[in-house]
């Protein structure tokens, strides 16, 4: 497969790329390299099949170019921050929304006519329903960056029907593992780094979150895209669990050996649009034959290995 | 109230406005006039209390300039054709989607907290539920169109979560009335006033659809702002029945006083991404004890006696 992946110097990004060329498939790579990181795509770039432009999804005609010859689009990149989506409020809009019609444009003037998407389980809002399907009533978003994935899984929808492309639509929990750069374990992680006696929680600690492996991702969005023929199939991807924060906390607390005193800023929620309790059902893609090999706790120990080896990772935010 | 309206000079926006003068409020009406018509807002341009922009809703400093002092704003503006979405891929996503960011973000610049939306039936894709609650399973977009508005909803929705706004979201189903200038009805008088022994119908003509007449709609609009305390409230705005397009045609044709060969260009859908049958569930708005005045067929027989007596209108598109 000649693949073309967008956010390919990113977290989950360069680990696709690495194993699309461990696969023997030729990889097309763009980034804007505004979080992601070169040096998280050195290996790949010694490989005669990778090709790494850097661009942004918003200079089109760059896009276009870029992804010429390519027979599937992985588009991952995007601004993932949901927590900061209020202090820069057209930034979803411009990078998640404007960013994937521009991909699907690219597409469309190409001929490229499959695409796999990095959606998320913030698109189900505050779900009324646990675990939360696929197939939930229509939600009501809570997020800058729900509604923008929300959007943009609906463009990406509506260019299926209309120009007859084939979509894989990933509704993911957040994702840990190797080049894991943003979230609560890289946040605590770096607090205690700089302050092993104290940290700060945003809400009450009590907030239930499920978090699922990075290669367990993979595994998933791969095993799919082999076996599903819809014009769209949509998966949630995440595990069968969900945890306290504060239950990473004690793990993370364990790896580094510190027990520092907690703070919590209190409420249920750790920000403006922060969803209490995330728990999606995965029947669906369990049901081609997908299971993950890490669970939570071992994911969120593996992450805190992996940071304390990568210590420079800390500079990036 | 102080009210604020994009698309005043369009079909339903040009007949709100009347309605919020009538009612003695003061409305500020915004336009770009590239389908809106001037002559729609004549007797409103006499009154003090209407002041008109001609103005698009991608100048967002025109756009906060003209909206400043209003106390709510009933966003109409759109690109309301849905059947020629594939022929210019990227109009729904700037009309619709980006243009609604835009009305938030000058809302939120001044503090304007309240919003009604103008949303659509089409969100539904192909529902898989009849009559079709607000409340249906996430929906596949078939439409640009489709997609664009769900998309807006979903900004709209982040919005009022972020920044404590307030919205009313209605789905429309088609409507009908005084100053209608595209859909089906106005397509064939179109065909009739140049041909009357023949009409040219877009698939099989056995597409169930439902038409709401647009005195109707805005009676159910104004009523849930009074009576709706929700951050957001979302309502199907429709009639309690649906009818084939060959009904309709039948109405067309017995008020034309013509009988004309059929031809259908086959099919069940009338063209890629229409919906073979929309009816939507609208309990929730009667809860509120909306009631409508016109059913289908006495909103088709009035539209074409509005054209009929107001032919010019038909060298608009």
């Amino acid at each position: 497969m000649r693949c073309f992946v967008t956010g390919c110097a990113g977290f989950i990004g360069s680990n696709l790329v690495d194993r699309l060329l461990a696969l023997g498939h030729d990889v097309s790579g763009y980034d804007n390299l505004s979080t992601g990181q070169l040096s998280f795509i050195e290996e790949a770039r010694s490989s005669s099949r990778f090709v790494f432009t850097k661009g942004d999804l918003l200079d089109v005609d760059r896009l276009t170019a870029a992804m010429r010859g390519s027979e599937i689009v992985f588009h991952l990149a995007a601004n993932a921050d949901v927590r900061f989506g209020t202090q820069h409020p057209t930034k979803d809009l411009h990078q998640n929304t404007i960013a994937t019609v521009n991909v699907l444009e690219a597409m469309r003037e190409l001929g490229v006519a499959r695409i796999a998407f990095s959606s998320t389980g913030s698109v189900y809002g505050e779900a009324p329903i646990f675990p939360t399907p696929e197939n939930s009533p229509i939600p009501v978003q809570t997020s800058l960056y729900g509604a923008s994935k929300m959007a943009a899984e609906s463009f990406i929808e509506a260019y299926c029907e209309g120009f007859s492309m084939q979509a894989f639509v990933f509704r993911f929990v957040s994702i840990l593992g190797e080049r894991y750069t943003h979230g609560h374990v890289f946040d605590f992680y770096k607090q205690l780094k700089a302050h092993p006696e104290e940290l700060y929680v945003l809400g009450n600690g009590k907030q239930r979150k499920s978090y699922l492996y990075v290669q367990d991702c993979i595994d998933a969005i791969l095993m799919c895209i082999e076996n599903c023929q819809a014009r769209v199939s949509i998966f949630n991807l995440g595990l069968d669990e969900y945890c306290e924060v504060n239950d990473s906390i004690g793990w993370i607390c364990e790896e580094l050996g510190v027990r520092p005193e907690l703070r919590y800023a209190g409420g249920d929620r750790g920000w403006v649009g922060d969803n209490p309790f995330i728990f999606l059902d995965c029947s669906a893609v369990r049901a081609l034959g997908w299971r993950p090999k890490l669970s939570i706790q071992q994911g969120v120990r593996r992450t805190v290995r992996y940071l304390q080896q990568n210590s420079e990772l800390l500079e990036i935010r």
